[in-house]
């Protein structure tokens, strides 16, 4: 297999990326708003310099995780204060979520698997 | 506040600390089975030197990220070779997974937000 591949449609950070891991717990308000605005979330992302990638989870519970990959620091940091990205974080303080967290890391390195034959 | 303070439960994890991101696909085989798996991985992880904690999210379609913070590289390495994760591991290949990806990243800073007010 020739890396990176791409298992589940992903990307497979490189050395030195800037992964953004982001957990968060929901409110019950407004889960038509809080769809839209992750979808716009997502596409003001996806243009911006340095964006590599990004993969999301959020269960039935209301636990949230989000991982964004960037090229290097200062892309995850023109992505913190990009002015479409602080003006949905200041709603989603106000409306969609009871607590968040917001951890920067350092790939240091990265495997993937994939299925090559079938479950059983 | 007080940092650390621990929003939804989780920890925050210190600088220079690991985060092993585990993001995948899940098949839709043996629900029952995967079930007990996690709650016993979970439950290994715990006891093992150097945990910290572990926060884990799968929405509807099947994908998947767990989170697990770790002391230092050699207390993540050490839960890499845990038997019973290994075993879990090569159960999770042969059933429950169509792919995933590891990635270790080392933690640079963390960020925590929780609601004073209610929504709205």
């Amino acid at each position: 297999m020739t890396p990176p591949f791409s298992a589940g449609g992903g990307i497979t950070p490189p050395q030195g990326a800037i992964a953004v891991i982001f957990i968060s717990g929901r409110t019950a308000a407004d889960a038509e708003g809080y769809g839209a605005a992750a979808d716009a979330m997502a596409e003001a992302a996806a243009r911006q310099d340095g964006y590599l990638g990004v993969e999301s989870a959020r269960g039935a519970d209301g636990l949230g995780i989000t991982v964004s990959w960037w090229r290097d620091e200062a892309a995850a940091l023109a992505w913190r204060q990009n002015p479409e990205h602080t003006r949905i974080r200041e709603q989603g303080r106000a409306l969609w979520y009871d607590w968040y967290r917001t951890v920067i890391t350092t790939v240091e390195r990265a495997y993937d698997w994939q299925r090559s034959e079938p479950a059983g």
